[in-house]
């Protein structure tokens, strides 16, 4: 993989819900380090003031926007598992990404893209026949609307077949492990936002990354994601774009080939 | 007004949710009876599986398709009033008519039209900021989606005077009275379908309605809406689709001039 | 086992929602046919203003009144899994049994018993860590209050082991196989309420039940179950009464160890 | 009115919701600077594991703990008016009431007090038809569970009238008209504490306030609230309770007569 020149960052936005407010960092504050939005729509997250805010503020900015959907849980905030039928969370998603593309549709944007939220994505990343039924509704609603997932998951394989446009993510603020998986783990402290940085940028030229096993991997993928609820993230989402900046990789939404 | 030689016939269908069935007679029983059908979309009834469903079941009969939104209200069923303002609910709107919008559009449709629900319905009919509100949205987002409304209430004025494309509704199992305003009863016992229908083909034909006093007001309309919910609803649209037919009224979806 | 003389009927009660009701047979027809009712709590079904009237329709009746907790989730019926840790769960069912007991405690009764809903129900069944919290928990707060549980279920042993009254169940409308479980198949048609009847008479007799492999299995239970929407509900009631009474088995609460 | 040698301090506490925190200051700050605890009960704010949180808080600080139900509206806060029953709404808050009273249970405490919030206790304040139906079912579930209320509310008369225990409340945080009720004033700039604390303390000491027309009125009272999401709490606590304390005004929870 050559080194990059341009790099797609994407950050969720619009995650508080009604009177309540999400994480430590105003949307406004990272919507100009950003070059995708992925906009809460409601089930586990935002709500349609919030989304109608959201998306005028990534259209402020010129950021992509994209529909961020989730399972039906805002006490979970998305973040459980619901044993619902691949149709069942396929017709949650549609539900969903409509909400976001009429929000769009009343500030004259296109969304650029869908990403699953939280246990969403993960169930995707793992389960065939989700992402089947995802990338077939999409192939016929959406077709020019790119699916974020991360690079060597099952999502990845079916939209790739199926011709459907995908964009790779590399996670800045998770760690991998061996097999090129994000790892979970349990956090003591904040992250040095520096070190974030750096691990980002060497994965943009490199193409590599270290893992919790200490080992060094290849990594590919599209964009680079970190979430507006991790304590510190503006420092983060600064740290990340001063060290593209300054390797004078451009940061803008990923070219789609829909 | 000369007598109706076509008529566009509305009922609100796809107000069960998940586990939970609405009234005594099925979406699949009285579709065929209609010409345009509201959907529910989520928040006072309905659900993606639902709405995907009837969406389907509409085009399978040739019938209009358009987004019945309600206040967020399940447990009332989008018959209770909630102080919000006018933006929030608007945005309420936004997000629910954009559900719709993405099934309909999985399904090969356009959105016929818009029509509040309950609670929503009628603080639209009273309220101008909303109405207002409501209006520009539409102008913006869906200029071609007409707006269903009562006869002469605030919304209808409004919407005409933005240009925007209005369908007018007569209700069959509803009362007037002497101001044209529908009544609130509380029955004892069913409606009678025969005595519906022979209100209805009277509106059609004469332009009349006789009210709850007892006199007869000059009524105009441009679609008659019965209640999937109300008891003996089968009944009801079988004897208003026999008597319009009877008097050679086309049953057919309203022209909308966008 | 000796043959029984005095047997408990449960049914699960007051899983309408708001506007919607469930099943073809009122709470009310039910209401005189069974000794013990499992009230829906809000969560997976029941509303505050059902579960008021729930409670003193069973008051009226002299029927038990027991929590019927389930999973946060209307849409699914409680019928989905969610996965969330044992304590979260606890809490959900804390929160939803404190709930019923006012309502209770408005009508100047006790709760008789707690019985877990669903994909809860099956969860408890299955899942010690689960079983073991909540257990924990009604020995703090209502070590009088029977835990209705599956026979041959973690949930029963736990409960047995740390002393908790428990209630086995013995499931009218459902088939068991040969390792005493029950098993989830998908029917063709309506069933048989005669043929119920005597499947329940049988083991209330003989403490026997014939398994869909076609053995036969001893099964021993405190309390026999059949469920409000079971189609053809009220036929099923009404047969195993008729039976048991017949058989001069008398139906009532289950008494219990506290 | 004589000097006050003792006075409660009550705020509301458990208003976040699953991944969400309201306001600046953590709970656990603002419990040692009161005596009762309003606990959120989860249709407007809180959730089961919050409550059980709370509750454990308000018990290790020896805080009274008082059930803080809403309207069934999280996207609102509860600070919307949903038109309603009297008998609907009472409904709410019996089931509201018993969620919180089981986890007092389960920490061994009786609940202190009930305390309707936002738009339901302004509707409390305004409406008799509501407030009597309240206050009979508190009567009847909770002889000895005082009800918290505005000093000159039709509640605090109709609870009075009906001998059931009330605690008049004042506002630290919010301003005062000639008629004794509370202003809502769209803020400027953060509140300073010590003028608050020095509003409280002359108000504890003479019986007096000045309200927003610049007249001095006399108020009495039973206890002093602020509210955990102004912007500053924290302070205001802490000026209050130096404020209170230097004055030897003893800060504890009311003498409830049931």
């Amino acid at each position: 993989m050559p080194a990059k020149t341009i790099i797609d960052v994407n950050c969720d936005m619009g995650e508080s819900f009604g009177h309540w407010t999400l994480g430590d960092t105003a949307d406004a504050a990272l919507m100009p380090l950003i070059s995708s939005a992925n906009i809460a729509t409601g089930f586990h997250a935002g709500d349609p003031n919030l989304m109608d805010r959201t998306v005028r503020l990534a259209k402020e900015f010129g950021v992509g926007v994209g529909a961020h959907p989730g399972f039906r849980d805002l006490l979970g905030f998305g973040r459980r598992f619901i044993g619902a039928s691949a149709e069942e969370l396929v017709n949650d998603v549609v539900y969903q990404v409509g909400a976001l593309r009429e929000f769009a549709r009343r500030h004259d944007l296109r969304l650029q893209h869908v990403k699953p939220h939280g246990a969403l994505y993960m169930h995707a990343a793992r389960d065939e026949a989700f992402s089947r039924t995802l990338v077939d509704m999409l192939r016929r609603t959406a077709p020019d609307m790119a699916l974020y997932c991360m690079a060597s998951s099952v999502t990845c394989e079916v939209a790739r077949s199926a011709g459907h446009p995908i964009v790779r993510e590399f996670y800045a603020d998770r760690d991998y492990d061996r097999t090129g998986s994000i790892v979970f783990t349990r956090r003591v402290g904040a992250l040095d936002p520096q070190r974030l940085a750096d691990k980002v940028l060497r994965a943009c030229v490199d193409g590599k990354v270290e893992t919790v096993e200490g080992d060094v991997i290849d990594i590919d993928f599209d964009s680079v994601c970190f979430h507006s609820d991790t304590p510190g993230a503006l420092a983060i989402g600064e740290a990340l774009r001063a060290a593209l900046v300054a390797a004078e990789i451009r940061i803008a939404p990923p070219a789609i080939q829909g």
